[in-house]
């Protein structure tokens, strides 16, 4: 087949990418991913502005990757956090192999800012595309693209 | 420790972001790993301005993400077409991750419009968070993120 007679349209990268590729959408789901829920705490961390983080808040909600939930401190009023959904956890992938590409490659000289590692045993965790049959680890060149189910065909002129 | 404490300024996925978290940057990767390398292509696959699309391919071949290789097609000039370097080929996982997420979450009816299989046994490929030490499979709740070599705390006023 030839990729280029592909509609590409109905690209789940693509699409993927408009929901959360813009740079603060993905922040806040780092932020929240490592326990930042509240806020204030998103805008003091992030340093986003107030109404461009509120955007991006309502625009997760709305896409069902963030949840609402009301706290109360004491002696406060009734406040709302964020956090995710099983459809916003299941991005830990993909913000875990983009932070592993640029720690390998626009890391400071002293090394990555952020470890991560397994819970139950402590060792280093790391991205890796697998074959679902043998296991083995795939490289872009190990691997072949080709049509889905859902693949359209670009209707010429 | 405290996550608010920290300076995200060196973040690996910020700074990732940074460099390819742009929508048209993406998806020139995207072709690139299908086998488009030609400007032509790019620009009538992608739909992406011609102006937009030269910014775009400098930018990922000065980041060396992409290197340009000069062709002959039979009686035409010299052209260049853009091929992925060995860093821009490992940014395979990060696509990899951002399609299957879309494949399971924004798909049409149909399913995916794109799938991936491993050359040497046809069956599908996965991306997975994968412990370095005993190979588990690695959900973001089994996971716990700490300050790396290179963390920097916040300097507090």
């Amino acid at each position: 087949m030839d990729w280029l007679e592909m509609d590409m349209e109905n690209c789940s990268v693509q699409r993927t990418l408009d929901l959360v590729g813009e740079k603060w959408t993905l922040l806040i789901l780092r932020e929240a991913l490592n326990g930042v829920h509240r806020f204030a705490d998103f805008h003091e961390h992030l340093g986003a502005s107030e109404p461009i983080l509120a955007d991006r808040l309502k625009k997760l909600v709305s896409a069902g990757i963030l949840q609402v939930r009301p706290y109360q401190d004491d002696g406060q009023r009734t406040r709302h956090e964020y956090r995710l959904t099983e459809k916003g956890l299941e991005l830990y992938p993909a913000i875990v192999s983009l932070m592993q590409w640029g720690d390998k490659y626009l890391a400071d000289p002293e090394g990555a800012s952020v470890s991560i590692e397994h819970k139950a045993c402590g060792h280093a965790v790391r991205v890796v595309v697998q074959c679902t049959h043998d296991g083995d680890i795939i490289a872009a060149r190990d691997a072949r693209s080709f049509p889905g189910p859902g693949a359209r065909k670009l209707i010429s002129d």
